[in-house]
């Protein structure tokens, strides 16, 4: 069919360019930098204009007329690349420059604000992204309020009435959990012995790990870079990245063990539909679920370090005096971090209900950008007792807004509540638990194929979590996690 | 000009590619391979299309009407624009389409050939290849005899005959240096002391040579292949590879040293023209000669070895009692080996006479495909005193003529003798010579930069090399310095 031919095609180019951003965050020359944005631009033009090209508009139409409706997943992959489309397309061609201009003096200026802790010198930066998401937002329609339309660039197929309802179903609940946790390991989590965790007995280390989960090496590889991230170069083709701390060899595993969860994903997905809607991830939100199955779920699990820890203990000398309930007990340690990015899973959500409130009230446009910090503070006091040090601290350690994300954050924790409530509903499965409390996680895998990765983007995600797990996304499952790890 | 800035619109495209090229080499899954070539296929595409498209024909047309001859380095690029137009164009679809299919074919056939050393089976393959270089040897057009047109595409400026006559000059002295220099290494080369030579410590030592002979790390590296290779992803982006026997270190460090030759004259372009010719690289035998005059006329020199050897022996304790002059003597072995691959710099020419005279008798007509395995043993028994014992170490070694590489093997030994001439040249300046004299290379490396990479491809190689070293091209300082390295 002409349009998928075509979707093929966008897939190439856009992992071209894929191939040429993994090597700028791994072994790009420092000099070679400005070049490799000129390569990446290229490539971008070429695929937009592809992909909003009169021919590709002829060939959706054409098989959509065609489409007799009897074959669910032609249906859902024309219904997709309808849905791209119609984004892609309804913004004029003045505002996409625009907003691409405007992102880019904003992140410069977003990193000289964060480095001197001045807002103010952000804030118009901040009010011109703000006005142009709004203007996005009245281009591409929306049910209830602007703020839909943003998050449907993220998390199709849900509402910013659903994503706050599952949000405040849980905020009492996190609160609790959060402020037990952190003074529960305040009182007792201990110190790891000390290092040196040589780097390449961590990478040995993690690469057991990685394959015993199923990560096909065939098929991907692991690399290292400042910030762990995974991507896909090809139908067969994902890279994972993480870093090493010398002190502390959890810092790369758990790296590894989240990105790989990404990559088992896209790993997962049919690499004959490869550039196909069906073939491709359905949202972040499901994408992260996977990255915390396999993180928390999995690795912060007792089972898990029961198998694992001996291991451990022989790459590791120094920890064979360092038993495994000290070890458990390290891991599950928790923190009042007034960053995001350092959180650990206790408190991590209460980071994300904060700002999922303050972008809804600025899209909405009851909260005014000069507000911000004072919000910000206001509502992080609330939540974690005590308010950031300074703007750097608070409403400007996030790159997101800068690069117009606003949108995006509600979706990690989509991810944690998604990873829970598939966790479960895979250990209905007896022989999955039972695989489980083995440390055999191929079982898991298998059931994730299955009732996740086989289905691309062909569901919507609260759909894909329905038919996977037997009701709509809830939260129950997350909550019931949180206290049974951490009360 | 709009000519100027489509090729570097094309340089854009070529240098993704390479991009993508060398992620292949160096750290692709197995299992990405397939998709990385639709990748390759859909740039290559893009770039035929863009340089062989009417709007640059027009723009080029414009751009020569409007020149007035008055701007040596634009006229330049104009004439090397055209002659790039004119080789891509003059070829008809259909012809580019068949020689593709056939190269694609004739790989796998040849590959198998080998395996089995099987010529029968190659030959048909080689037949179609031989016809399809003559069809576009009559296209392109020639002076003298098709064998010129095909050179052209890897050497311009030059000539078969001009080959030719430089080959037959230098092929008694080579024969006889050649022949010395085998008996008196096998009567006297030691035997280079145990490994292991651990690859770090490798890594390490090649290192610290490549930055001492100017090779810019801001603007470069060094991974790890199979088969070591140079490449350009970028003005400021060279990335050279080699690879590493645990046994004997110098494999890797002359792999560095050739492959950072090309590096250098890479990083010596002009960043400002990458993509004109005036910012590229003009011709595989210069090119070579970059690479040769590092590898031969620098790193196997005794003044290197007299300032690195203790370096080298304090990286790798097992050299501690072995003596720089054993040392030099294992550096200068040589051995008649059938296979050109791994021929040293002594026998390495004799290799390259055999193909050219081969080459140019089967271009021409007077050697039919059935025959050359009888004429390569001929001729081989004549140069080097004994026959090879299969094809597979004798007509079928070479991957070249299976992707059509008729007119290559010439400018392996033009580089050799090219390299010879311009080393000799950058010691009559008094500053350059003392420096050598001193194992400092910067002031060489200066030396290159402005007599041949500052020029990008806006000379012609024999001008170029006219000018560099005041003399047209002539075996003199080459056959001297084998003499003087041998006899």
């Amino acid at each position: 069919m002409p349009i998928f031919e075509k979707a093929r095609e966008l897939a190439v180019i856009h992992s071209s360019a894929a191939v040429i951003g993994w090597d700028q965050e791994t072994y790009l020359p420092p000099a070679a930098a400005k070049y490799r944005a000129d390569q990446l631009a290229w490539l971008s033009s070429r695929a937009h204009e592809l992909a909003t090209s009169e021919a590709w508009k002829n060939d959706l139409e054409a098989a959509e007329a065609a489409d007799a409706g009897t074959d669910f997943k032609l249906t859902a992959n024309l219904r997709e690349l309808r849905r791209e489309f119609d984004r892609a397309t309804k913004l004029p061609v003045e505002l996409v420059a625009r907003d691409s201009v405007a992102s880019s003096l904003a992140k410069h200026a977003w990193a000289d604000a964060r480095e001197r802790s001045d807002f103010s010198s952000f804030a118009p930066h901040l009010e011109t992204l703000l006005g142009i998401a709004r203007e996005k937002a009245e281009l591409w329609g929306y049910a209830n309020e602007p703020y839909d339309a943003l998050l449907e660039g993220y998390e199709r197929g849900t509402s910013t009435a659903a994503v706050a309802g599952l949000f405040d179903a849980m905020r009492p609940s996190v609160r609790e959990i959060a402020a037990r946790a952190v003074e529960n390991s305040a009182a007792h989590a201990p110190v790891l012995p000390a290092g040196p965790y040589p780097v390449a007995a961590q990478q040995n280390f993690n690469a057991r790990v990685a394959e015993a989960i199923g990560f096909d090496f065939q098929a991907g590889r692991i690399d290292t870079t400042t910030h762990p991230f995974c991507t896909t170069l090809g139908p067969r083709d994902v890279r994972l990245t993480t870093r090493y701390m010398e002190s502390d060899f959890t810092s790369s595993l758990f790296g590894v063990l989240h990105e790989a969860g990404h990559g088992l994903y896209e790993q997962g997905l049919s690499a004959a539909d490869f550039g196909l809607p069906s073939g491709s991830a359905v949202s972040l939100g499901i994408h992260e679920s996977q990255s915390r199955l396999w993180e928390n779920h999995v690795g912060r699990s007792r089972t898990f370090w029961e198998k694992w820890y001996p291991a451990a203990q022989e790459s590791f000398p120094q920890l064979a005096e360092f038993p495994l309930e000290k070890f458990l007990r390290y891991l599950w340690r928790a923190e009042f971090s007034p960053i995001r990015v350092e959180a650990d899973e206790a408190t991590y959500d209460l980071h994300i209900l904060l700002r999922f409130e303050l972008e809804r009230r600025m899209v909405s446009g009851s909260l005014k950008v000069a507000d911000v910090p004072a919000a910000w503070n206001e509502l992080f006091r609330d939540l974690f007792g005590f308010a950031p040090k300074d703007d750097q601290h608070g409403c400007l350690q996030d790159i997101h807004w800068s690069m117009g994300g606003l949108g995006y954050f509600a979706t990690y924790t989509l991810g944690n509540i998604n990873s829970a409530q598939l966790f479960a509903a895979a250990r209905q499965d007896p022989a999955v638990a039972a695989a489980i409390d083995q440390a055999d996680y191929l079982p898991l895998l298998g059931w994730l194929r299955k009732s996740v990765h086989s289905h691309g983007a062909t569901l919507d995600p609260p759909e894909l979590i329905r038919q996977a797990t037997g009701s709509a996304p809830t939260t129950d499952a997350y909550l019931a996690h949180l206290k049974s790890r951490y009360l």
